[in-house]
């Protein structure tokens, strides 16, 4: 082996991220090659329907892969390049902005090495964009050219892309008050293969110390007519789940700041309902009515079967300046201590046995993996160890995930890849980044016989394909 | 090397466990074969002295191996599998209940992949009841038969298993008004050559929050004649230390939900206690009760000699609808963060200094192996690293412990592997895979010239045999 | 490769440290070779600038290796030496004293294995003093011996030893009210070039909990000539800095046991540290004030330049015994666990983004680095990730650190490495022992061809020399 020189981007080495040590690397390829064509399973994700149904062709480089990607302006940020200077927020961006954009990327290039945005980055460059070179200041224009050229080419559509990836099915997050007609247009496209669903995004909907809660509650019942109290609203609630349903939607995200959940009286949820809408709720009863809310939507699964995704444990907007100047999700979320045991406990003794619910714990704080997650998932048949997410879903800590939660679990309660990404061109990638360190962490444990080659063999499918389709019921419901 | 194919379970490679890489693979098995055959020192676990006692024959596989190993019905459970359907709690069982007890999991083996309850239970099959092909549903019936026919036969009866796996110091977990009793029975038996210890499990006389603590007092009380006031009870309590001590005990073992310690003065302490008995101490005076209580523990030690050993954090019987139906201790437990830093604060400003005075810690939250516990036995002559335990017993977690510990504390301050088990059948396989994780852990060490190979092979007899002995303090008690 | 046998410490070997994986040491080494002779950047660390200017030779092997070095008095401590059997606090010792130290230690080498006390002695009496044996009972009098009368030879003179090190810039750590005479004495010999530069330590002037507090804010007043209010007490710190500045400072240091910090407004502040000077501050009040102070040092790095580095999460002088005998800083400090993103969200969300800031977090709870410390790295220009520190300056725990960091920030936020050492001899053992360290996490990423050897090369460079001086602005500042 020949260490890669300068020129060719880490996208080109077919046995990149397989181990060094011969045999473990002909074990982990021999793995790989099982999995590397499986069509993609995206059971959650951000992808925006609207983006395939309106099927039009993206701008230019710097809107496709820089201004809505918070992975990459977050840092280019630490580094001193203030987020207006690339545009963030002025989209649609003028050619000359949107090509000083995509130089300020390129001149930063090393700056991301170690990183997975370079690996996903210059796997999409090589990969779906055919480019050879590593962006830097000297060819920035040179490439921004060439993408420009790819772009305006219909092969490059939004739809066309999303075929060229082998992408079987496809979550997308959506607000609780979303028609949802994107995701009805692509169903009745009978030349469009792959099957995109919505996803109820809920905490806007049970949380009242969200900013929306109050007008999205509002919204429910106007659309589901009845009264302003809670029966009213759980109900409201479990129609627009039979709406997200009957368009595929398989699952309900929610993301809090902290796991706590609690089973409350009804008469004790109304009247922290009441106080919440008419603004009097006290912190600890705003949290104690959301902790509730939690659980309330765990029981609405006994009849619909949505599995939950619960995304805990960050400081969303920790930056006062950036979101008064740019709103939410602009990649200052930091992470906090998380603890699913005793946040938890509650729902889970209530509902954690029920066989129609599925709930996928995701984290920011990785020591809950070991310590909390896995004994969670090893026990109540309800609970699934998501994958690693966000901070977490690059190549050294989704390693430490395998190893965190398999001698507790083994692989069946793990939820196997999801790639929760907004941006569309990394999914192959990112799906493939996912099979070849799974091959890789199995290849050890053939390796020090720890499992046969047959057995890892069943496993890296499970993981690549059947798993994430078990933990989101995706045969439950038909897809 | 060829990697394994699924006709040989893994318990059969001579070379499992150690690394792939060549160099590292010689160095591994250098120095595992020095300490391959090394007697099992085996300071703290759960197999019933009774068990050895009246050694009868085991009844079947299923109550060999599944019904009283909450390692394994854990995971089926977690798996969809209601404990009633394998038994749990309904022993002894029918044949025919055994039977498909059995043939569950069997069927569920795949799912054990990665997991140590597979690999243990291989190892036995293998190493123990010479079977040679994975268990799967077509052979569940006549792997149920070949290992009903091995249980009848006397080499299998629990003494004779004992011996031949050369096993030299077995210690059991015994409650605090046990008579020793079945102790007595096997330290008379010449023809008996392993010695065979109890330990004392405290917590429950000791913690007033405990549903036994009362009923224990009183019993204490009773059996030493005192008055019912914080000195008898103390006195009590040293009276049964005695009592074990006497029957062979090295350690004092106490279980609790975090790691707070009191230095109360006697006064304190006594009107506590009164509180408590009266059934009005509130939570917090219970707390601190319990906390005052942990330092008289170490108190006491000044005098006896025993060992204290911490298992802290862990939500235990976390399930209430299980902990109903079947009592305590039945795979539920779900682990908490820990704080030792604060917590032994008290206890250890007095007490850590004394020469007499041993404590193991250990800990469900592997963050605290590197930030607080090695710290602590790094400056303590009393405090050891305890093990890993529990969740944490698996080859991952074995390793990510020592790259936690070593560099702080080395290894002398370890205390050596524990298997801490009540599965009598998987001592020799979990402290072979102790052995072997150790020869990989040193083999790194040595190929990377941070150890030569002598010195390596110093460590691996010290981890194998000579520091669980030291940190139990065998060699002074005589055994 | 044969391992290593015990005649060799482990410092003789050319590739320590070094991955055993043929590929990956190859790869290793070259870029190892790259980085090996450049000099020595250490801008945190605690060698006394008295030691330099005065340049006395060291008295005996014990007061250079053992009675300052909290590192080894805490091991052998934790093995039952008790400190003053060493020697500790009664310098100087007389030559039987010295030399019955010296045999403690060699006496206990073996248990130093793993540690990196054992690895930087190894190094240091290899490639410094030509011992080429290890040290034990048996020859502990002969190398006693050895190393005395190396130490009488000017060669190993203070100054002599730091430019045979190669050591380019050292930074010292200083009382708030040093005179700063012996730096100043330093530069003014033009015949010493290593830049010796102060750093201002500021928690016992900030923090009205320290005990020198009191004493220290009138002396900074009287220093100052201003009245007893919060005005003339801000303007005599930014005395104090412009003066540690104008002798070459680079940095601030604050070490706290948490990373509270609050932005008060003036009256606020004002009236806390006259209620803190009248003594009548609560617990509550002192934390108040604390935190703001923290946020006042940062608001005059605006004005200053200079760069904050916090030392996080240790419960210094635990054991009250030993403090009360021997006083601060000797070797029971016992890490927390500890809460970067709330705490420093004040400081961060006003002054997170001012160009002219550097801050600069040091952890003793790894949890932190992939949890707070990256994501913040990566958002905010002015925070850097610190190196490993204390307990985590060490093999494993180095590379964990770049494991957990690097996913999030590459490498640029990263400070590269920071030796924080008062062991003068040490320095360029433990600089040898990062960039072997780093050379072997990188040899990862491009033999899995996740970067190129080029871009490997550019990346050690920057580890070793570049991103130390950037982080700490010694460019900005002229050095």
């Amino acid at each position: 082996m020949q260490p890669t020189r300068r020129t060719h981007p880490a996208g080109r080495h077919p046995e990149r991220l397989l181990p060094s040590e011969p045999q473990r690397r002909r074990i982990a390829r021999e793995l790989y090659e099982q999995v590397a064509d499986l069509p993609i399973v995206s059971p959650h994700g951000h992808v925006p329907a609207a983006l395939l149904a309106e099927n039009r062709p993206f701008e230019n480089p710097t809107e496709l892969f820089i201004t809505p990607d918070h992975y990459v302006t977050r840092l280019l940020h630490a580094h001193g390049v203030p987020l207006a200077e690339l545009g963030v927020g002025a989209e649609p961006l003028s050619e000359e902005q949107a090509r000083r954009s995509w130089r300020i990327l390129c001149e930063h290039w090393a700056r991301f090495a170690g990183t997975p945005m370079k690996y996903w980055l210059e796997d999409v460059l090589v990969g779906v964009f055919e480019v050879d070179e590593l962006p830097d200041a000297s060819n920035a224009n040179a490439l921004f050219d060439h993408l420009g050229e790819r772009l305006r080419d219909p092969a490059y559509l939004p739809r066309a892309l999303v075929e060229s990836f082998n992408i079987e099915t496809l979550a997308t997050t959506d607000d609780p008050l979303s028609t949802l007609e994107h995701h009805a247009a692509l169903r009745d496209d009978p030349a469009f293969a792959t099957d995109v669903i919505p996803t109820l995004r809920i905490e806007a909907a049970i949380d009242p110390g969200h900013p929306s809660w109050h007008r999205n509650v509002t919204a429910l019942l106007a659309g589901a007519g009845g009264d302003d109290d809670v029966e009213s609203y759980l109900a409201a609630i479990a129609e627009r789940r039979r709406v997200f349903a009957r368009h595929g939607a398989v699952s309900i995200d929610c993301a809090l700041e902290d796991a706590r959940t609690a089973v409350l009286p009804r008469a004790r949820l109304a009247e922290l309902y009441l106080r919440a809408r008419r603004g009097e709720a006290t912190p600890q009863e705003t949290a104690t009515f959301r902790a509730g809310m939690v659980s309330e939507l765990a029981r609405q699964s006994h009849d619909d079967g949505l599995v939950i995704t619960l995304h805990v444990g960050s400081l969303r907007d920790y930056d006062a300046g950036l979101h008064r100047q740019y709103g939410p999700d602009r990649g200052c979320d930091i992470p906090l201590t998380t603890r699913f045991a005793e946040g938890l406990r509650p729902l889970l003794n209530e509902f954690g046995h029920d066989p129609a619910f599925h709930l996928v714990l995701f984290t920011l704080d990785e020591t809950s993996w070991a310590r909390e997650i896995a004994p969670l998932a090893g026990f109540y048949p309800s609970v699934y160890a998501g994958a690693p997410w966000w901070f977490l879903d690059e190549p050294e800590a989704i390693l430490r995930y395998r190893s965190a939660v398999t001698g507790s679990i083994g692989f069946g309660k793990q939820s196997g890849f999801i790639d929760d990404t907004r941006a569309l061109c990394s999914i192959p990638a990112r799906h493939d980044m996912a099979r070849r360190l799974d091959s890789a962490f199995l290849s050890k444990l053939v390796s020090e016989h720890r499992l046969s080659i047959d057995e890892a063999g069943s496993i890296i499918r499970q993981l690549s394909y059947e798993l994430p389709r078990a933990t989101f019921r995706l045969g439950h419901f038909g897809h």
